[in-house]
Formats: structure tokens, C-alpha cells, sequence
């Protein structure tokens, strides 16, 4: 337990280190392990990756046990912390939610993201709806005694009403409203601009985290900008399968293996990476 | 049933084509969902890759019935034939050999693959009792009215005692027993060079199954020595775990996004892949 609430503190820090937080987003063991032996400090979880590998499209259709198993299965391999991602938080009610971070923190995670999209995906959920899950949340952390790390999510940038700067304007108001329910950290989903990203991280004025697509500006702009993560969402997930899809290309019309063979990892590395690295050994 | 029986004659014919069959191992479903949106006639579980994938190395600590859940998770979702690998069968006995088959057979594969080396790595099961289980897994199909295309790999080219022709000689003894107790396909694990791969196939005059991996001679030569299946193995695992190492240091030592966008697929493809295609699709 003290060595939770240490891991949740130091993932806490990251986001006030002396560069931006770049946190990839795994979604099964080896892809974990492989960024955590890469060197990143810490490892999220990538919702859409865990439940696609599992045969259920993104959204709530995944039962939560089933993810949150997938999520333990990381964090008991990694010895950096983790921030598991939850959609919608799985709850019709504030009860719902307490019981869903019940389950993160079982699962070992000391992070987490929820977001502010009807995991049916036809809408934004209602701002005083969003901050009560949000006092359920920090309730639910609070009685566990785990200082959770939370990354509060909008989607408003994409689904309010309006124009581009109308819907700024909501997400910076959702956001800033989270902020003030007790956030960590704020998630502009859908902003990848310099200039929004810049009024929003102006605007916020705490950590904001940003999602890697293409068209994001470089990590030093980012920097420069003052943002204070920035999350691979399931883009690892993306590049992984559009490997897959080239090496069978080739295979298919080529009778070539040398994308399947080049530049891969061996059997002794792979399987290595099934286990949790020994404590102390890089 | 009547679907499956068909499924699983369909398999097996694959292996008396024009043309050798191409098998790439998935261990996940969006793995295979690629795979079989390519255009391959026949998808094989790795479990090497669902093993690690779960955060067990390979061998047997996986438990049976969560590795079958796993193949029962991508049989569900791929209309073509799926064979699933069961490493050396999960079984002291000839009834828990029936067993791990019966579940392979509700998990919806057509297909097996099975090992003659011990779970714990360390040497052949002798001969006898790998005949043996190869009854139990005739026994167990044909119980079950699946005629399931049995895939007997042998370890003995990597694990007999002896130089290599006299390994090469014990791989060859064994597989011609397992294919004379039934076997629809052989596996000699290891052979690689056209060489001992063309002495192996003159010997055995059934079809023959040879695995990816660096220095195999191609497609086109593979097809002139008279090889009827070519698997991936987990060679698909250790290149997408190679682009992630590589897409790590990228954004670590030059805080570029590059290979993480570049050539990926989108989020409406993942998700698309979680779901089974409609029959007919294309």
C-alpha cells in the first residue's frame, strides 16, 4: 500500500517535471513491457487497443472485469506506474463509478482517464452529470487512501454544438470545470492545432494533456507551449497493425518474408517480456 | 456442425492446393482480423504470442482454458479455418490430451498443432507416448465428428541427442511415425536450409509444414522443394514488438512522432476489427 501511494505520487510529479510527460499507451503485456524497457517513466492504457485485441469494438460493450483484468495483467508486469483509461467510467450512477475505481485500483493502476463522451458515442454526457462522476471519483480514491491520478477527458472540441471556435470555447469551459472538481490533469480530445492547443493550455493554466496524430506539432513546440503530456492514445496500436497489413501484402504478393523478419525481436526477447523485469535491473 | 465439418475439409484440402498453403499465426483478434482481411485462406493461433501476449511465457503455465478462451476469441470473429497450437497438448495422460482437444474443437478451431517437446523445455517425450497422444487426439475428434487437420511438430531436428544428420534422422523417424498414426501434416521445428528441409520432404511424402523465420529460402523455392505449409510461427509478434522498440527510441531520443503515424491504420479499421466480417463481404 505505501509503495502505491509512492508510485501514484511519483506519476503525479511527472506531469510537473522539467519536460512534458510522454506516455505511451499499451494494450496487452508485451507492448507495456516493451516501453517500459525503452525507458518511459510511466505507461497508460489504451481502451480501444485493449478491448479491440479482445474482439469488442471501443466503447462499454468490453465488461468492466474483463478490462480491468487486462489492465492488472499490465500493471502487476511493470514496475513504472500505471494509468489505466476507463472510457465513461462504466456508471449510469456516482455508485457505478465509485465501484469501476474500486476496480482500477485493484487492478494496480494509480492513474486514471475518464471522459466526458456517452460511451454510445452520441453525445456529451451533461457537465453537472460529468462533475458528479468526477466527486464519485475522488471519493472512491480518497476512501482507498491511493492519491489516483486523474486525467479528465472532453470530447467537446469534437461533439458540442457549433463552430471550431464555439466548441474552444465548451471544451475549455468542460475542462476548466474538471480542473476545478479536482483533476490532475485535462484531456482535450480531438485539439492537435498550435493554436487551440496554445489558448487551451493558456486558458487551463494546469497540466493538459494532448493525444499523438498525425498533425500534431513536434514534441519541442509542444514543450514550448507549455503542455504537460502527451499520450500515444492507440496510435501504437494503429502503426502495429499497419505493419501487419504490409508483411502481408508482401507475403501474399511477393512471396517474400523480409518485412516478417526484419527489424523484429527474437524468441528469448519475446518471451521475456512476459515477465516482470527483476526490480533493480535497468 | 455440418458448417464446421465443411470448415474443416476446407482446411484440409488447403493443403493439397496448387500452390503451398501460407499460414500467418495471430494472437490476438485484431492480428487475425488483419490477416484474413488480406486475403490468407487459413489463420493459426501462435501460442507463443497469445502467451506473452497475457503476460505468461510460453510452455504450459498459461492455463488450458484461458489459452482456448483466447482461440475461441479469434475463431469467433474470422469466417476462414482457424488451427490452434495447444504446445505439447496439456496432458500427462492420453484423457487429458482428449480433454484440451475437446476444448480446442468448442473453441471453433478445425485445426491443431502439437509438440513431441516437454512443456518444461528440457528434452523429447519419448516416442511411444507421443504416439499415444497423437490416438488421443484422433480419438477425441473423432468423438466429437470434426474431422480436425492434425498438425505433429517434432522438436527432434533442435532437442535429439547427436551431430545433425543424426538429428535430422531422429526428425525424420518421428514424423514419419506420427504422420503413420494419422497425422494430416508434419512440423520438423527448425530446419531452415533448403538442404535438410528438401531430404525431410523426400522422406515423408506427405504434406510437410516449415515456419518463418531468417534464412528460410523463399516462397518460390519452398513451393519447388515440394513444402505443402508455411507458417509464421510468432514471427508476426517479434516484428510488430520490433516496430514498437524502434518507434520508442524515436520518440524518445528525437522526440519525433513519425513512425508512430506514419503507414498506421485509422480508428474506424481497428475498430472494424473486432467485429466479425459480415459473410460476404468480400
Amino acid at each position: 500500500m505505501a509503495a502505491t501511494v509512492e508510485k501514484a505520487e511519483a506519476f503525479r510529479a511527472l506531469h510537473q517535471g522539467p519536460r512534458p510527460l510522454i506516455l505511451p499507451n499499451a494494450w496487452d503485456v508485451p507492448s507495456a513491457r516493451v516501453f517500459e524497457n525503452a525507458g518511459f517513466p510511466a505507461i497508460a492504457t489504451s481502451s480501444a487497443g485493449i478491448m479491440v485485441s479482445h474482439g469488442y469494438p471501443d466503447g462499454e460493450e468490453m465488461p468492466r472485469r474483463e478490462l480491468l483484468q487486462a489492465v492488472a495483467r499490465i500493471a502487476e508486469r511493470v514496475a513504472v506506474p500505471v494509468s489505466a483509461d476507463v472510457v465513461a467510467g462504466y456508471g449510469r450512477t456516482s455508485r457505478d463509478i465509485e465501484k469501476t475505481i474500486g476496480l482500477v485500483i485493484r487492478s494496480g493502476a494509480v492513474g486514471v482517464n475518464i471522459e466526458d463522451l456517452h460511451p454510445s458515442h452520441d453525445g456529451l454526457v451533461r457537465l453537472e452529470v460529468q462533475l458528479r462522476r468526477l466527486d464519485a471519483v475522488k471519493r472512491a480514491a480518497a476512501s482507498s487512501g491511493i492519491p489516483l491520478v486523474i486525467n479528465a477527458r472532453t470530447d467537446a472540441f469534437r461533439h458540442a454544438p457549433g463552430d471550431e471556435p464555439a466548441r474552444l470555447r465548451e471544451a475549455i469551459r468542460r475542462a476548466s470545470a474538471y480542473r476545478d472538481a479536482g483533476a490532475d490533469c485535462v484531456y482535450p480530445m480531438g485539439l492537435t492545432d498550435a493554436a487551440s492547443i496554445t489558448a487551451f493550455v493558456e486558458a487551463l493554466r494546469c497540466p493538459v494533456n494532448v493525444m499523438v496524430r498525425e498533425g500534431l506539432p513536434p514534441l519541442a513546440e509542444l514543450e514550448r507551449i507549455g503542455v504537460r503530456r502527451v499520450s500515444f492514445g492507440p496510435s501504437a496500436s494503429y502503426a502495429a497493425l499497419g505493419l501487419l497489413k504490409r508483411i502481408s501484402r508482401e507475403v501474399l504478393e511477393q512471396g517474400s518474408f523480409d518485412s516478417l523478419v526484419r527489424d523484429a525481436i527474437g524468441f528469448a526477447e519475446l518471451n521475456e517480456l512476459a515477465v516482470a523485469r527483476k526490480s533493480g535491473s535497468g
